[in-house]
Order: C-alpha cells, then sequence, then structure tokens
C-alpha cells in the first residue's frame, strides 16, 4: 500500500467558504446576519475529491491519504473562540463525510479549535470527538495561533502538556502544522509553513518534551523545513548546547514528511535523515499546484521523487507505508480491520 | 586567494560587553552611571584574532574574511535609537582597527544602527561613515529590528527604498541579517537567523524590489536558509502567483553564501543554485563551534565540504574569489590597488 500522511481538503464546495465569509462578517458586525451553511449534497462531495484528489492519487499510483481541513483556511487568528469552534467542527464534519463516502482512500485528521491566548486544554473535546466518534487519526497541531506574531509560548513550554496527555492517552499523533499568515512579512505557504516547522524543531532541541513525553509522536511537516538542509548545524548546536544527540533526543519522537518539491530535495533528505522517520506525503492540494516546466511533471507529485531513489523493496515500504502504519496505529488498526 | 565573505568579531576583547552591559543598565535606570568604555590596546584586538579567527583562517587555508561586528551582539530591540547608535559606532570602530591590523586578511562590513520603528535612512549616516572613511566595503542589513516580533514592513516595503537608494549609490551589498531574538518562540541561531533567510527570499519573490533596483546586490547567509532544500517550492509558487522565472526576478540580485554545516547540504546547495550566486563564508565563528564527531573536523570549516565538490577550477575560483569581488567592488577595487 502506498499511503499519502499529508493532504488537505483544498476543494471543498464553496458553500463552505461562503459560510465563512458570512461567519466572519457577522462576527465583525453582530447586525449582520447570522451565518448558515448552505447545503452541501454528497455528490458535491464525491466530485469534489472525485476530480481533485482522488483523481491525483490514482494518477499517481497511491493508495490512501490522511486527510484534514485546509490549513491556510483554519485561521486560528480571526474570530474568537466559539468562531474557531464551530469552524473547526465544520471543517471536520466535512472531512468525515469524505471519510464515509471513499473509506478506502480517505482517513480523516483533524483541525483544532485554537485561539489566541485560549487554554490548548479547550481543544481537546474536539479532538476527543474526531477521534473517539469520527474515527479520526491524528490531529494538525498549530504551534502559532496568532497567525506569525509568534505570541504564545513555546511549543516545550508547560502550557501545552495537557494536550500532549490527550495525545498520548488516544496514541494519535499531531502534525505540527501552522495555518494563514497576518503578519505582511510571512507568506503563508512560502515563509511561515518552513518558518514554523524549523522553529518548532529547534524548541525540541532547545527543551525536554520527550523526556517528558517518551510516546509523543510529532510530524514536523514539509520536509522538516530547514531542517535536513542544515543538519550539520543542529547536530553542532545540539553539542554546543549541551543536548543529548539528535537522534536520542528528538530523532524518536519527529518524523519529517516528504512534501519537497524537487528531486534534490527529496535525495538530501533521504541522505541524512534516517528512513524510519520518513513518511510519504504530497501535501495535495497545497502550497504549489502547477506543473515543473523543467520536469513536466506536477512539482507536488513526490512519488515520482522518492522512486527515483530507487531505495531497496525494505525502505520504499517503510516510507510509503509502514512507518505510517506505526506512526498512526489507530489508521493501522482501521486497515487491519479490512484485512489490510 | 580565498575569501570568506562572512566572519563575525565574536571574539572581542570583554571590554566591549562590559561596556554594553553598562550602557544598558544605564539606559533601563539613568541613576545608574553612564557607560563608557575601558581602553583596549591594540595587543589585546590583535591576540583576539590572531588566536581566533586569523588562526582557523590560516590552518584552513584562505587568506581574507569580509568581517563585521558580532551579528546576535546588535540587538536592535534593546535600548533605542541613541543607544543603538552609540553601540553601533563602537562595534564598526572596532572592526576598523582589526581591518587596520590585519589589513591583508580583514576588510570591514558594519553594522547598522536600526531600531524599531525608527525610519531606516536614519542608518545612512553610519553606512556612509564606514564605506567613505573608513574602507568597509558592505553592510548587515537587519530586516527585523524587532528581535523575533517582524513589527516592521517587509523589505519589499518602500519604507526600505532610501537605504536601497544609498547602497546602489556607493555601489556596496547587504548582506540580509538579523540580530538576536527576543521571541521566547525562536532561537536565535536554530531558527531566527534560518527563518529570516527563508521570509527574505520569499518577500522577494512576492515583490518587485530589483525591478526597481536593477543594480541592487543582497546576500540571503546561511545558505538561503531553508530556499535551496525547497527551491521545487520556489520555482512552483513563482508559477502559481504569476512571477518571473526566479533566475530573473530574484537570482539577477541575491546571493548565497556556504555557511552550511555538513557536505550534503553544501552538496545540494551547488546542485541547485548557480554557481554565479554562491559565495564562500563560514560564519566563522557562528553559530557551531565544535567539531564534528562524524568527521573530527570543525563543523564550520566549510571550504573542506566545498573541497570535497571536485569543482572545475574555473567553479572553485568563482566560489572562492571572483563572486565575492564582483559582488563587492570596493573590496575589488581595494584588492587590485595592492596588485591582488
Amino acid at each position: 500500500m502506498i499511503i499519502d500522511c499529508h493532504g488537505h481538503y483544498t476543494t471543498a464546495p464553496p458553500q463552505l467558504q461562503d459560510y465563512r465569509d458570512a461567519q466572519l462578517a457577522n462576527f465583525r458586525d453582530p447586525s449582520n446576519p447570522a451565518a448558515s451553511l448552505a447545503q452541501i449534497s454528497d455528490d458535491e462531495v464525491r466530485e469534489s475529491i472525485e476530480n481533485n484528489q482522488l483523481r491525483a492519487l490514482r494518477e499517481r499510483g497511491a493508495d490512501m491519504t490522511i486527510f484534514s481541513p485546509k490549513a491556510s483556511a483554519m485561521a486560528h487568528h480571526v474570530g474568537d473562540e466559539h468562531v474557531s469552534k464551530v469552524w473547526t467542527r465544520m471543517n471536520n464534519d466535512l472531512i468525515h463525510r469524505v471519510t464515509n463516502l471513499f473509506p478506502d482512500n480517505f482517513i480523516g485528521v483533524c483541525q483544532l479549535p485554537q485561539s489566541v491566548n485560549v487554554p490548548i486544554k479547550n481543544s481537546i473535546e474536539e479532538l476527543e470527538r474526531c477521534i473517539l466518534e469520527l474515527g479520526f487519526v491524528g490531529c494538525n497541531l498549530n504551534p502559532d495561533p496568532s497567525g506569525g506574531h509568534w505570541s504564545g509560548p513555546p511549543l516545550t513550554d508547560k502550557a501545552w502538556y495537557p494536550f500532549f496527555e490527550k495525545l498520548v492517552e488516544l496514541d494519535v499523533p499531531a502534525m505540527i502544522h501552522v495555518s494563514g499568515s497576518c503578519n505582511p512579512n510571512f507568506h503563508a505557504t512560502g515563509a511561515h509553513y518552513l518558518n514554523a516547522d524549523t522553529t518548532a524543531f529547534m524548541q525540541f532541541l532547545e527543551g525536554d518534551l520527550f523526556r517528558d513525553f517518551p510516546d509523543l509522536r510529532l510530524i514536523i511537516p514539509h520536509g522538516g523545513g530547514a531542517v535536513p538542509y542544515h543538519w550539520g548545524r543542529y547536530r553542532g548546536l545540539a553539542d554546543m548546547l549541551k543536548r543529548p544527540p539528535l537522534t536520542e533526543h528528538i530523532m524518536r519522537n519527529v518524523y519529517f514528511d516528504t512534501c519537497v518539491y524537487h528531486l534534490p530535495g527529496i535525495e538530501l533528505l533521504f541522505k541524512v535523515i534516517d528512513v524510519d522517520n520518513i513518511l510519504f506525503a504530497s501535501e495535495m492540494f497545497g502550497a504549489v499546484k502547477g506543473k515543473d516546466p523543467e520536469t513536466g511533471h506536477y512539482f507536488d507529485d513526490t512519488k515520482r521523487y522518492i522512486d527515483a531513489l530507487e531505495l531497496s523493496d525494505a525502505d520504499c515500504k517503510k516510507v510509503f507505508e509502514g512507518n505510517v502504519r506505526r506512526i498512526y496505529p489507530r489508521l493501522d488498526a482501521a486497515l487491519k480491520a479490512k484485512g489490510k
């Protein structure tokens, strides 16, 4: 099996965005009408997937995507706690409809209701609903709900601990994934995403999160941000800061995906990061949707780059399936229940 | 000749830091005594260089370093405009003493007096002093004087234009280099530096800075942050955002240095970035001072990684000397005046 661990529902029917626009208009000015989601038919959901993610999944030879709401639209920095909760629940419910319509191809990862200065424990209720009631297998955790102002504490701060405790209890991983940026310095997918990946890794290096949570599993997407390219810098910093080696201190708990959109980048990733820590992913459809004029193939068809590495069968199996099933045990259980 | 374009005076005699501590104590509470710099003898300056940067320069087989004050100590986010001006001038004067004592091995690049919400045109006076009176050949420009809060406008904003006009007029490049971080989310050398590099590149991608300043030359240090590793993402984003190809839109004006502390990273850099855009550098002594236990050599001995690439003689000459002399024409003129 080939499982893509990082896909977003960026192609949802337009009623969803219409709702969001109305919701925020009402939040800004309560004299605007209360928002309500116009009905979305099963056919509309089906079409939005079949013509997009599922078509590409098939064309590219993959079987399944771990699927979550559009990351840039989580926008935890707008509205308030209630707005975020309603919007989050709606998005997760829509993912649930996709996974019900295409149970063999999609399994859910949830968005969380986060807001600036709202304790992360308030996100646990929606996490539990998605994992325990909707059959989801993980979540996306935003390390910067302020949207590029980084006004909250680092991930290693005890303020996050109640949530990590719950992740361990439920035995689900989190992907560390920011949302859109309201800071004009940071383009969302071209700067904020990669900066957040890099930042999270360095927070883990400085802190002792995995001493406190030896069973916690976190995925840093987009190939780990700048980290593999600067692997020597991080090994050297660990040494200078008297931290244990990265392999012990971080890489028993942290995984990088393969959302790196050219062969030289993927080559580097596999050269410096242990294959046990790499999860196949394409971010489909995410930051970059076009075709690379140099190759004639889609930038985000990351399977092609991995295929070009000519890994051993055992390593291929790890990257495309085994690691993902290990990191997402609820996915593994769901597949086993189907005899897969 | 082998010229390292990125070295910092991180080994200055302790009187400098004593002054800074007193300066800030006085700023916080004017009842503390006014700060004054205790005398630093030529021998002290000489020793601080001979036993450190110059020793390493010789051991590693390089000839010259483009030398600037310690970047993390610029700390534009502390004090006010006056504090920043006095501190900056003092640091630049100390660099000038180094270049006078070791004219064959060091040439100056200046720190700038920047402060939050102070117009960048106020930095021009010190730039001109350093270039026109002290014989410096460039400057370090901090894209985030807030120290990790990114409260100012992007580099492509017209607010920065008076400074870029002056750079073009003086025919000197700027290295885009942040300072320390006062945001607990960002470790300085492990996150803030690399994030700033990545951020600046994406700002250039979104904006039209080099249409307005076709002769402006900017160096993005630390191997370009996350950019080369995600070169496919950036090529794809340029396409999606209807920007010209990166080669035309950015890479006629932007250069990456080689401060990447392991061979696989350097291999990637040279694989994806045109050799004309790469400048040899080690950041000596910067983020990582130790030896790599895997190789037995210093992490920041980047010349070894480049040597291992077995570039053609012509490409070696570009990376180690030619590109630097082209990007820093005042360095080239200074060398030519010495018959080099």
